[in-house]
């Protein structure tokens, strides 16, 4: 901790600031600069009291932490990239991963449609929503477990691996049971509660930033969930929350390389949420993939005019085809397959 | 609805939005315009398909609702304010109320001093954290069961009612037991699981607004807890999250007046959350209570500097009645008592 | 400033940074931690080049300013409130003070009108627009000099004083003939050469918070009209831009006890343009008035719904003399006059 | 201009409205839905008064308008990309173009070397400037005049065109003698006296994208330019202001598409401000290039640690190089020069 003195104070008021930076157990530095005198407060940050409070105190200007405070997602604990393995298939590898699918899981066929046309259009994952999250109580929640089977069986059918999202520490183990890889939504974020239901299942964790989640408290997010035994986490950025009205969310790309910088976890985009258009869809997932990002989740629906949530954001099956098109010269000039 | 379409379209463009607008069960009304034709869909928004998807057509330019999405929360549906009662307290009144207390529950000694001292100085409600939400999982994360009971045991004590944070849907029974207000934290705003957890327990619970939520968001998630059946919804503001950095957060003020046209809820307002430094606080309440907020919701401690948790934005016993003092003649001069 | 270094540098990479610290003209202070070590550059920030250029070196981690950037505006450099003499009226002093008038200068009888009833009603300074900074090209842009003139006029009958906005630096003696004090608005706020032309003027200078200007920006711009030898500087707070849209932007009101707390100049809130909604305006006032502001600007209209401009912010002639009742209370209350 | 009216206003309220929207010039147009009255008022928004006042009359809940405020920097007002020529290089054309230099002309070395460095790596327009918008009074404020000179022999010299700001109308004329294109900061991007000044040169004008400017009010800030008879628009996306610190700022490159989609012009990329640390930059450039930008403005200088603006963000000239070398892939998949 660095504490700022204000100019002009009394020694004894300096000396009351180093009494209790000692008390607080930690070892106190002076440097007298020109107008102000700084104090480097060493020991450890993430294990002893924190010094903040002393930012109250008439004298003190300011208190600055040091250290990180995130630990184990640092790039520092795991110099090199870590991959999550889900069905046979590695995120984070040399490969490019592609999930795609409905935003709700809707009926059999809707599903089991998109699921084949993805599949055959690249995709290794399967997405969709079974338990919804709704700003309003009025509007459909998904299906729930009935969801959750169609998508089993969208699996067996195609192979596919499965991503749905948990809402509710609840249902932790229900959806688990299901789903390959289990999905943090941007509302709950900071849920910490639900993080660390999600980590005990032990199936990979893809934890969505919040709205207005800082870079710095999404690593630490998603530090719960690696401090919580579960290796498999995944960061996936999907716009935050800014002034700007003509796109639903503005889509952060510039994530991608800060996470490859901070951390060894797979970086995963989802421009379907990021822009709220699908018109955008596809020149985001060019700047994505040229960015480094190790794989898209993507909206994609049979008739997004239809779509019981969310239509303005899916793909139709088509353009899903037309997207993996135009985003391959992208994938092998980012030096992946 | 109000479809705007894109001008220079075919009719045969504009003959397939008002046949996708009938088939979704809305009547079309189409007004041509000096450059363009707008359509107006009418028919009932809340219970009627979202026509959001035509937003994603070729030929359309935009698409608005019309209708507020809230209902019980509204003053439509309520015109009287609503009030709240509390241990013999109503907040909401013409009393005007103060909620204090420390941030963090942290021993019998730090609790029963400051509910005495903030009883003395003329709160009514004690705020204390046994469950506590913490950004990194390496900080301090309440007493938890232990801390609900000296919750418990300083409402023997004092008279006072206690509002504490409920964290996770399997606390809320427990949490229940001990609280008089149900809590729910910024970070939870949009949890609507647990939102429906605290609401079916049938204790008021207070909502405050999550970091970076719209009004209208606010709105509809307080709807979840009215449409759980449970009138004992409280808004408190608590700061949202800008581009300033000065502060912890931006406490946004003007949602006094806003609510207030907008609901029939009772309004709290935050300000030790909302600006995170002690020395802004009392400033921050007096304007809170000259602009007609219902009460306050302020963290008192004991010794700020010990505290376990944000110590920065506590103010200290003295400082507490002296706030009290200061914002007594705001108090009459907005004709509370 | 502060440097912070990577964990697990060698030697000669340390050294590589000692040796740039001094060669820019700092002395280096070195502190080892427990995991990194920290190094306090010694010498005046505001006078040596920035070592904010270290930021980039691949050893170091993070690099952080210690001194206040500025000086002149700062509470260290004036201990007590500055105020602002304007045609007999002080700023800044007991007596709280109210600007009001049109958002734009239209006509004489709209002009005097307003001028009339706002001195009645308790007002001293006149606000209006004669140059008018307008987001399209093809929206009313003010009636130039001839608007200037028709506040002369106004000035001439009632004794009101002028304020009024300098948009461009070509015309900074003629508004200042006219005008007895300059607006600067928040899209020219950083418009240095502007402010630079504006405090050459020697009339006193009126400085809105540009949409998205951190406080410290906003001093530093502050600091230009105070080291161009004008000390009759004023704060004017209106509004920020956030992600809410219910407001056209967001009041911070909590500007006027930080303002009050680094800088001695007088401190203005707009709440017109702070919300953009005239039904809202009142209670902005009142939390302005309780928080310690030393002044309101108020946009007045005798007709908002046939304003050239800004119409939906405007309040009508006997809403404001409804205002300056409404807030009397709160007035005294601060122990203003 | 679509108005919603409050559900349960009496018939004369809703005849005042009507009335008020003739005598405003449109044709009001009523349309009865289930809940709510609304009405078209049909006419040509840009010419005729602003019906925005409406919002405040008691009976009225929401004033919409339908019409976009932009003419000529529209999509609709020209179909085709249009392309901007300066010294014979085509920008917006099937060349990929780079604008590289320092941020500030420092010396003639200083800005040769890199001239000619950038030259040999790709570069077709050299940037630099002159004069310096600076946050505080106290920092480098450029050479001036001196510093245009330099850019004269630099562009002798190499060929080079050259891109420089302009701060103040007062200087038009002089920088156009130098320039070929002329710079309007992010702080200046709704200084529309400058903008006019600007575009009266004659000379191409690259306007960035304000700190707080949403993607309409950039539009109609570049109508100013269109609108005062210059053809010669680039518009660059130089990062907004976001609640985020771990860059300078947020970079959003949907700009691209969205500008794409609205506007003709061209679209510039600048990722040195955009994320303020050199380290990103090469990441962001290979986004933007993927994503459909026509020119990217980098800052480069020979030896960043010795910079006197914003060395943390400036790449050195071998790192210029190698930027060049990984981004030529994605130029090639984007199917350019």
């Amino acid at each position: 901790m660095i504490i700022v003195l204000k100019p002009d104070i009394s020694k004894k008021e300096e000396a009351a600031v180093l009494k209790e930076i000692k008390r607080l157990g930690y070892k106190p530095h002076v440097m007298r600069g020109v107008e102000r005198t700084v104090i480097g407060a060493i020991g450890d940050e993430r294990t002893q009291r924190n010094l903040d409070v002393l930012a109250s105190w008439k004298q003190v200007e300011s208190v600055t932490p040091i250290q990180k405070r995130y630990k184990l997602v640092s790039r520092e604990a795991h110099k090199a990239d870590s991959t999550v393995k889900v069905r046979g298939q590695l995120i984070g590898g040399k490969k490019f991963q592609v999930m795609a699918g409905p935003c709700s899981v809707e009926s059999e066929t809707q599903l089991l449609t998109t699921a084949h046309a993805v599949k055959k259009a690249g995709a290794t994952v399967l997405r969709g929503g079974a338990f919804k999250p709704r700003t309003s109580p009025y509007e459909f929640q998904g299906l729930g477990e009935k969801g959750l089977k169609l998508l089993s069986k969208a699996r067996k059918e195609t192979g596919l691996a499965i991503i749905t999202e948990l809402l509710s520490e609840q249902h932790a183990d229900l959806v688990a049971e299901h789903a390959d890889i289990l999905q943090i939504g941007a509302r709950n974020a900071q849920n910490f509660q639900l993080l660390i239901a999600a980590a005990r299942t032990g199936k990979p964790v893809l934890l969505k930033r919040g709205l207005s989640m800082k870079i710095e408290e999404w690593l630490l997010a998603g530090e719960y969930v690696l401090a919580h035994d579960n290796p498999g986490l995944l960061f996936c950025e999907r716009g935050i929350r800014t002034f700007e009205t003509y796109t639903r969310n503005t889509l952060d790309l510039s994530t991608i390389p800060i996470l490859k910088k901070e951390s060894h976890c797979p970086v995963v985009i989802d421009p379907s949420q990021g822009v709220g258009r699908a018109d955008l869809v596809v020149a985001m997932c060019k700047g994505a993939v040229a960015m480094g990002a190790d794989a898209l989740l993507i909206e994609v629906h049979p008739n997004p005019s239809e779509a019981w949530s969310d239509g303005a954001q899916q793909v139709t099956l088509e353009g899903f085809t037309r997207l993996m098109e135009e985003i391959r010269p992208f994938i092998a000039a980012a030096g992946r397959d």
